[in-house]
Order: structure tokens, then C-alpha cells, then sequence
């Protein structure tokens, strides 16, 4: 057994994992996972399939918004739907225009390792960070819906360096998970990643460099992220960060720029998620395990070799189907989920990286924190930017 | 004559323009704009064309960055290439997805009108305000560069309102002007620009109302601004804004949303230019009026039966295509180009609104304010972020 990162441990066991196992393709062609549900929940993210109903966060408002606030990824996605890519879920971001025949003068590694950080936060990024290209976290295929097949992951292994970047994602609509409307929090986020990733790629190639613009597709962003210093690993399965704690999304651009790659960073969450169970808690469908991290292999959705916490994914995607719409309660409930620029939550940051985490949990559960609010919340709040 | 704002009024020969009197237009078919330089000048925003050289501001790293930042824009504007469409400059946004069959269940327009800013603002707008739409701003005709001529508007005249957003160009950018380099803070904000735009219309779309999404195409933005309550005109010709002061680029979404139009604003831009004459002195083709405000029309780009600053665009433009890249010393040297989330800046705002300004004049002359600061400047800050 290898430590990979705290609470990440790789077996000899370990198998490279394909995207067609990842629980969106399986939505596609597993019987166990697919079929007209699965199809309606898709369907919801056009507006002649929403099934907007007269219940709070799920009106056709609510989907409105979640819809719109996804359609720049889905632009992006649909470049080449004709093809049969589905660019940033299954394929790579394709490149649009040609970069630079010649190479660009450059600063050593270190300072450009800077500067490609703030280049990222000026096309978009909240979080930067560079990994080492790891072909442990690389899919060992890619999946084709078009074909409902695996095909060969087009994504160059010898691109030496992964530029990790996060989005954070809305607060106040997350505060209303489960909803319609708390979408819009994820597909805000994704349509930033897809523009983000795209430009900064073109930036590379501009510069005579090769660059590959991923989101969701062609490797497993958390462990890049892990590596790139962005977070920890979480019982819930996500990438928590010191700036957003679990509410951000991942992208990533591999490229031989000569970078230098960051470390991965520790401030603690691994011994608070070791005691805290909010997220195991609050899952409505139990998806989210209690125990210490383990090797469980729930379905063929689970890497294989690797002793940490595991998602239940298809009790996961099944919770999203049935209520139409993403979830992201886990997200909503974890303690670390909070608003950093007060120096309270950067106080509680701080402390629930010592002994007195225990005491922070009892406080946590005492105040209720987390708890959903309604979409109308939110809405009267947007409609009332100065009450 | 027809007072329509603060420096503009509107006589009775006003004929509507065409935008096939655009100067962007005209360097495509007018011999008096267009030839080997102008097509030199637009195939820099290609690698291959870019024509780097080692020129502070000018290298392929300018170069590189620059493109890559109008990259988003370009892909927006390019998707519809095929049709003879360049979207966004002389197209309205095509909508990629149906919109909603029913209409959603809406608030009174006060409501609405706050909710709808505060969405524009999650898509990415800085600022947003809502004019009734004007033909008197819609373009006669439009330009379609694949076949040099003027065609037939799209966009209806019967869409009551425009929502007018504007999105802040990046300070640092600018403070390098002119060069390559800060040719990335306009192809930043009208990267933004774009998916701010095709997302709202689209959230408007899917709430079952009509909207059609208009960067610099279809209708003049300034006039609209001032009518959204964004700011003012200058003596530079462009919209001079509180929050950023000229220092900007704006879109328009036209709808049939019932909304509430906001009142134009004036906080002293009019007094001040009156007495302030640094972006005349400073542009290096005097493309700016250092007089009053008057009917002047230079060529076929300007205005007919409008009194106001106008700008000699060929004049301007021609500066571009010499130096191979955009300019924005009139953005640069203005004394409204500003951080106004310092008090000292928002208390020079105040101050300039009174009998103060020429004592303000006579101090931002003597200090030098304005002045160009080496692209060197702004690479050594990016990639020392802590210095």
C-alpha cells in the first residue's frame, strides 16, 4: 500500500479507471443504472423536458435558471455533438484555432508557474494549482455515448504537467440543495470551468506550448486537485479546500509549459471528517459511508485498489433522478462549507484543525447549521439585493 | 433639436445609421479604410498572423495572451461562420436551445427588474440597467461581411425594453495602452460580455418570453447605456461610468419582459469634459474634438443630425492598424479611469461633480496621472503577486 494523500491509499491491486464505468455513462448504457428515469432527468436540462412542478426550488422558474446558468458548458459541449463528442464530460475541449508555430520567450519555471496562475484567475479561475501528470488518475478509456461504447482516451500521456483549477460555486444557492434551483450553483460553475479551461489552453498554444483543455472527461480531476495543493480529500467524496470547502468545481489543462508543480496541502480535514458524519448523516439515500476509509468496491463505479471513503454512486445518481434534478446536500451540510472572507469562518477553519474540533462539531449540531433553506429564500433575496 | 442626454442632442435631420458604416465594416469593403494593412491588422488576432515583435507590449507573449483572452468571443462569434454570420459584431447571438413553451409565473416588474439585474450579475455583468428600447439606436440595415453589403436588421423593433450590461475592463491591462498587451483587457471583457449575454437571453427564454442577445451589432450601445441609467457620455465618445469610469465594453439583451426602465444618471462627466481635454491631447492621431459639442461628421462612420463629441474613426482606426493593435489611450489617460473601491477615488468622483474640477484638472497635470506604464510593469506584477 502506497499513502497517496491523507485518507488515500493505493493497493497493488490498483486498476486504471474507465469512463465507462463513471455513473453518467452507465446512465447511458447499464440497465442497472439507465432507462426512462434516468432519460427524464437529462431531458429536464431542456426546457420542454424540465417537469417544472408547483413545488418550491422545482418551478419552472427554478428551471429556467438552472438550465440557463448550464448553457455556456452546453455550447461548449455541443460543439462537436455532431462528431459524436461531448466535449468537457467525455471528450477534451477541442482546440479552435491554431496556437504558435514558435516558441515564446519565457521566465524561468518559478515565475512562470506565477504568472500562469494569475492568467488562469484572469480568464476565471477562484483556485489555481499544478500537479505532476499522474497516469494513475488518467481514464484507461473514454466513453463515446454516441456509440454507448469505450474508446481510446485521446488525451496525450506525455504531457508532463496538470494545471488544476477550481471554481467555487454560488453559496446562497447551495443553501437551497435539494432544488432546481440549486443547479444553477453547479451549472454556473461548470460554464466558468468550460471557458476557463478553453482560453487558458489557447493561451498555452499561443504560446508555442500544447495544452489540453479537460473538465470532466479523460482523467479523474480530485486526485490532480490533491496533488495540485488545491484540498483535501473528504468523506463525501469531494475535494475540500481551505477558500470553499467543498463547494467548487474542477478542471484541469495538461500541458509541457515547463511548470513547477505545487505540494499537496493538509490543514486538517482528515482528522475532522474522521470524527464528523454530517454529510453520511444528511444523505437521503445513505450513499455516503460512515465507517474509515476502506477498499469497498460497491459496483464497477468504485476504483478498484484504492482504500478511501467511496460513494455509493448509483444511490447517489438515483437520489438526483428522482427528484429531477442534481444534489448536492453534502456539499451543503459539510462544516467546512462557508463563507472565508469573514474572519470568523477563517477562525473556525483554523481551530477545527486542532484538538478542539470535537467541540466545534457539538457546537455545529447544537446551532442547526446547514440546514436547507427554501428556494423562496432565495429568491426574495435576489429580488431585495438592499433589504 | 431634441435634448436626448447630457451633451447629446438630436436634431431633425437625424437619419438612423447603418452599419455598413461601422468603421469595422467599412474596413472591409470602403478602399478609403480597408486594404493590406487593415486585413494585416486582423489576421494579428491569429497566431500565425500576429506579426510579434521585440517591442516592449508587442512580443509573441503579448500576442499570445491577447488572443487567447478574446478567444471565448471569438468562439461565440465564429459559430455561425458558416451562415455568413459573425455573432456578436455584426450578428445578433443565435439561440442554441428552444426556450420555454409556457410562461413562468413571474413577480410585478419592480421585482422582476431587481431579480433580473442580480441574475445579469451572476452570469458575469458588472453593471446592468434597463432602457426602453429606441429605434433611433437600432441600426437601419446591418453589414454582412461575407458578402460586403448591408442586409435587412434582424433584430424586432417591437421588443419593448433593452437590458444594457457592461462589463469592467481589467485596470492593470490598460495602464500599458498602447500595446498588444492591453488589447487582452477588451478581448477579456467582451469574452464576458458574450456568455453574460447568451445566457441571460436565455434564461429569459426559458421563463417563455423573447429575448435576443446584441453585442456590438444590431443597435448602438452608448445611447442605450446612458437611457439604462449607466453613465454618461465623454468627450472621448464613450459611455463614462461611476464604477469604472470609461474603462468598459457593453452588451444588450432586447426583450419583452415586462420591466421597469431605469432614468438616465448624471454625477458631472458633461462639466468635466467641458474643461477636461487630456484624451484629445493625448490621442496620438487627434482623433478627438478638443471643441464643444457639435454636429460635426467626419465621414460615413459618424452620426447624421447628432450634436455631441464625435470621434474621427478612421482617423482612430487607422492609429490600430499601424500599430497593429487596438488603442485605448482615451480609456487610459482619462481622468475617470479609476479604482473606485478606494475612497480617495470615489471622493475625486464626488469632487469632480463640483466647482472643484479645475483645481482637480490642474493637480492630475501636474502629478502626470495617465501616463503609459511599460507592459513590463504589468508581466513583472503578474508573476510576483505577493511583491
Amino acid at each position: 500500500m502506497t499513502e497517496f494523500a491523507d485518507g488515500i491509499e493505493i493497493g497493488p491491486d490498483f486498476v486504471r479507471f474507465s469512463q465507462r464505468d463513471d455513473i453518467f455513462s452507465r446512465a447511458d448504457w447499464d440497465p442497472e443504472v439507465a432507462g426512462p428515469k434516468a432519460d427524464a432527468f437529462y431531458q429536464g436540462y431542456f426546457m420542454a423536458g424540465a417537469k417544472a412542478r408547483p413545488v418550491e426550488g422545482f418551478t419552472l422558474r427554478d428551471y429556467a435558471l438552472r438550465n440557463a446558468s448550464w448553457h455556456i458548458a452546453d455550447v461548449f459541449s455541443d460543439l462537436r455533438r455532431g462528431d459524436g463528442r461531448h466535449e468537457g464530460f467525455t471528450d477534451l475541449f477541442t482546440a479552435h484555432r491554431p496556437g504558435s508555430a514558435a516558441l515564446a520567450d519565457l521566465p524561468a519555471p518559478a515565475r512562470l508557474t506565477a504568472e500562469i496562475k494569475q492568467i488562469a484567475r484572469l480568464f476565471g479561475a477562484d483556485l489555481v494549482g499544478i500537479a505532476r501528470s499522474d497516469p494513475r488518475w488518467i481514464y484507461r478509456e473514454s466513453y463515446r455515448r454516441a456509440s454507448h461504447s469505450a474508446v481510446p482516451n485521446a488525451l496525450p500521456e506525455d504531457l508532463p504537467y496538470a494545471i488544476v483549477i477550481g471554481k467555487g460555486m454560488d453559496w446562497s444557492l447551495t443553501e437551497t440543495v435539494p432544488s432546481a434551483l440549486a443547479g444553477a450553483a453547479t451549472g454556473l460553475a461548470y460554464s466558468r470551468d468550460a471557458t476557463t479551461l478553453v482560453a487558458l489552453a489557447q493561451y498555452i498554444r499561443n504560446l508555442g506550448y500544447r495544452a489540453e483543455a479537460s473538465m470532466n472527461d479523460s482523467a479523474l480531476a480530485i486526485p490532480l486537485a490533491i496533488q495540485a495543493g488545491l484540498g483535501e480529500y473528504g468523506r463525501n467524496g469531494l475535494l475540500i479546500t481551505p477558500e470553499f470547502g467543498p463547494r467548487l468545481r474542477l478542471g484541469k489543462v495538461f500541458t509541457d509549459l515547463p511548470l513547477e508543480p505545487d505540494r499537496p496541502k493538509r490543514f486538517g480535514v482528515k482528522q475532522f471528517c474522521d470524527r464528523c458524519r454530517r454529510c453520511a448523516e444528511a444523505c437521503p439515500v445513505k450513499a455516503i459511508p460512515f465507517d474509515a476509509p476502506a477498499a469497498t468496491v460497491h459496483d464497477r463505479s468504485n476504483l478498484i485498489g484504492v482504500t478511501k471513503w467511496t460513494v455509493h454512486a448509483a444511490k447517489c445518481f438515483g437520489f438526483w433522478v428522482n427528484q429531477n434534478s442534481d444534489c448536492s446536500i453534502c456539499i451543503r451540510v459539510c462544516p467546512y462549507n462557508r463563507d472565508y472572507s469573514r474572519w470568523y469562518h477563517r477562525l473556525w477553519r483554523a481551530t477545527a484543525a486542532t484538538w478542539m474540533r470535537g467541540i466545534l462539531l457539538w457546537v455545529e449540531r447544537r446551532l442547526g447549521r446547514g440546514e436547507r433553506r427554501p428556494a423562496g429564500w432565495w429568491w426574495k433575496r435576489l429580488g431585495s439585493p438592499n433589504e
